[in-house]
């Protein structure tokens, strides 16, 4: 189990690796919100995700032997330049594991930190094989995308730095949920630094498990997938969700309209990129604003790392 | 003749009203330019760009009886928002003249400033004639655009701020021409500040007016507009051109694949929003490396305010 030592430490181990990113507000989206709104911008973190945070924990942590022998994952998204830019800095090898179908885009941006990938077929079996295989024949070290409590502290130390630099307390804090490791990560930081401070969740209707999960207490699978928030496309584990179950008052759901209009309105108005799933949490607050009225709110800003060519607006 | 009492001046009249925008740096953007680039970054000023800082040195330095009057000014761009803004700020009225074809959203933008726009044909000529009209019947003050000795101190400022946040001096200071407000009052704070700094600017092909005045030393239309940089239209005049002749080094012109190519690599790697003007200093420098080679380079971010359902990429 993650506990508080866990976390800062993970934050010394990374410190010197990571940006401190900024806190910034927005006069015309608090207006519109009726709240107070302090959006923890990750989009300007290293490799333009928080992802870097976990991934650096985990690496920082290999011993001489596990670091001769390098790193995998799987992941067509942040965590894989992540786990990329991780290795390069402790100079070991990282092998990802992307389905041939990624954006050649991404594939180059990991190989532009240069670890090696492996295209295997778009499904989660073949993801998870290419992995094993790795690790048979290599000796690699596996570091999950969430199901670790090394990336699970990392993660944590977005909400870490965003509570520390409040003069008052948050009311709320929110994050999106795809496997929740950002998710568990921020509500353990808030239950040990601001055990007042409740932590929502936004979920997209279209990937919505975790709400289902939360609800029944098993792990549950989406009814459908199709959603433009790809980075939360993923089902919890038994390791989240038992953080999220116990220190997690709410998920709330949105609607891809929803989640395009609140990017959109942080693009136009606070002149930040941020990704589909960066937009999720504030898309939330703005459909359920009674629940938020005269809070001071904080939003993790997951990322940045959109495809220009393929807005959808 | 602006000194730089007019500047220092300006920035303490004007602090409470603007943000103290963040100076940004990229290790990617640096190494691809093979400089170092500290971009100074107005897109999350007020209003969403620099001219909030001239609009409201001009307008603070009304007296009761011209407050009692208003404003006016012409312009289908940011400096109407800026006007609007300071306006608002003080309690006077503003009269914004705007050509009928300007984008409704801008027009709503100055309106929510609660500014009054007339509108006019969308011509020089009638832009001109509706706020000689708006002078005559109402007795409304002329805060022109850029030639102006208030804005161009106050648009000072930003340059100004720049060169008092770096550590070691830059060795040369960029920023784009249109008007040449900015220009010349970079130069202006460039010239006191930092006398051994060159200033080079960056203008569009499509609107390359400037550079014939520079070399010519009078007045210069540009042979043909056609530009993506909406920013960057209007000619100098004589207040500018002189200042930019006495302190400015170079004018360097880029097409629009490149402004549009620059725009993209800071939307991609700073996750920032910048309008296509903004972009201009950028891509002449990206155009140029050799000249700028291992340099200090700062470049001033001039805006944000992009209509995203009218993106070039």
């Amino acid at each position: 189990m993650v506990n508080f030592n866990d976390i800062r430490d993970a934050h010394e181990r990374i410190q010197n690796y990571i940006h401190r990113t900024p806190v910034m507000t927005n006069q015309t989206i608090n207006d519109l919100a009726g709240a107070h709104i302090y959006f923890k911008c990750e989009n300007f973190q290293k490799i333009g995700a928080f992802k870097a945070r976990g991934g650096l924990n985990a690496v920082l942590q290999l011993t001489e032997e596990q670091l001769a022998k390098g790193v995998t994952t799987h992941s067509s998204g942040n965590h894989a330049q992540a786990i990329a830019y991780a290795a390069r800095q402790v100079g070991t090898k990282a092998y990802i594991v992307m389905p041939r179908t990624a954006p050649q885009v991404k594939k180059d941006a990991v190989r532009g930190y240069g670890a090696e990938v492996i295209e295997c077929e778009p499904t989660l079996e073949a993801r998870e094989e290419g992995v094993r295989e790795i690790m048979e024949r290599i000796g690699a070290e596996l570091v999950h995308p969430f199901d670790d409590n090394r990336v699970i502290a990392g993660q944590a130390t977005a909400a870490k730095e965003l509570m520390e630099e409040m003069s008052q307390p948050l009311q709320t804090i929110m994050a999106p949920v795809g496997g929740g490791g950002l998710l568990s990560g921020t509500a353990l930081s808030t239950h040990f630094l601001s055990p007042e401070t409740e932590v929502i969740a936004g979920e997209p209707e279209g990937a919505a498990d975790a709400i289902l999960s939360f609800q029944s207490g098993q792990i549950e699978k989406a009814p459908y997938i199709n959603t433009i928030a790809d980075g939360l496309l993923t089902n919890l584990s038994e390791r989240t969700l038992s953080i999220i179950q116990r220190h997690v008052t709410a998920i709330l759901t949105v609607s891809d309209p929803e989640i395009i209009a609140a990017m959109r309105l942080v693009w136009e108005r606070m002149k930040i990129v941020i990704e589909p799933s960066a937009a999720v949490p504030l898309a939330a607050l703005l459909k359920n604003k009674e629940q938020f009225a005269g809070q001071r709110v904080g939003i993790i800003i997951t990322g940045g790392n959109v495809d220009l060519g393929k807005l959808p607006f």
